[in-house]
C-alpha cells in the first residue's frame, strides 16, 4: 500500500528542491522543529509539538537519495511502528509553468485507519509546501491544518 | 491500489450522511452540477465545468449501498477509463465529538500519476465536505481549490 499525491507549484524547481533539502525549507512547511542533516547520507529529525510546546511525536528519516531539481528520497528509521521502514519520495518535473511534485509514502504494511489519516495530512502538508514556496508562508506544525480528533 | 483518507467533522452523523445521500448535499461540497438519484439503486451524475460553464468532464455513479448514519458506497460506471469500475465508499463513526469519515476510492488498476492527482483532490473535497457540513460553505467545483495544471 502506498500513499500518493500530486501538486503543482508555480515556482522554479530549484526553489522546490531547496524546500525539500534544507532544514529551513522543511521547517517552513512540515514542522518547525526540524533538526539534523538534510544532506545525502544524513538523518533528519522531525518533531511535532502542541502550540504549548509539548511533544506529540516525531519521525527520524535517513536521507537515501537526492538528485538536484529532480528527486528526494527518505527512509523512516524512527517513529510510529506503522512508519518505520516505509519510504518517502518526492519527484519533481516541469509542466505548463509549474514544478510538479509527485509524492509517495510507500510500503505501508496494511491499509489502516492511521494510514488514511496520514494520507489526508500529507495532502495538507503538500499544499503547505506549495504555499511556502510560492508565498513564503506555509502551515508547518504546530500551526498545521487540523483535520480530525487525531489532529 | 486504493486512495484512502480520514477526516473528522464536528457535526452529528445524520448531517454528514445527508451531505452524502442527497443531491443538494453532494452539490454543496463536490460539484454544483449534480443530478440523478442519490437513493440506493439510483445513479448520480456529477459534471465538472469551468467557471464559464464549459464542461471539463464528469462521473456517473451507481449507488450500491446506503446504511443510514453509517455507510455509503458507489461504483463508477461512466467517466475517465481509470475510474470506470472503481468503487468509492464513505464509512462514518462517532469519536470524541466528531463524526469521522473514512473514505476509500478502491480498485484502481495502476498507481498512475492521475491517481496521485485524484488522491490530493479527494483530500481537498473531503475538507470541503467538512466545511459544508460545519458551516454551510463548501468549495464545490467550479469553485474547488486548484492544486496544479490538472486543476
Amino acid at each position: 500500500m502506498h500513499i500518493v499525491h500530486r501538486v503543482g507549484i508555480q515556482a522554479p524547481a530549484d526553489k522546490v528542491y531547496a524546500a525539500l533539502t534544507t532544514l529551513d525549507g522543511l521547517a517552513g512547511w512540515w514542522t518547525r522543529d526540524t533538526t539534523g542533516s538534510a544532506r545525502p547520507g544524513g538523518a533528519i529529525d522531525f518533531r511535532f509539538r502542541t502550540a504549548g510546546g509539548d511533544e506529540i511525536g516525531g519521525f527520524g528519516m535517513d536521507v537515501l537519495e537526492q538528485e538536484p531539481q529532480r528527486r528526494v528520497r527518505w527512509r523512516v528509521k524512527d517513529g510510529p511502528p506503522e512508519w518505520v521502514g516505509t519510504e518517502i519520495d518526492f519527484d519533481l518535473a516541469q509542466e505548463d509553468g509549474f514544478t510538479i511534485v509527485r509524492f509517495g509514502h510507500r510500503q505501508w504494511r496494511e491499509d489502516s485507519e492511521f494510514m488514511a489519516h496520514c494520507s489526508t495530512k500529507w495532502a495538507t502538508f503538500l499544499l503547505s509546501l506549495r504555499d511556502w514556496v510560492e508565498t513564503g508562508r506555509g502551515q508547518p506544525a504546530p500551526n498545521d491544518l487540523k483535520i480530525s480528533n487525531w489532529h
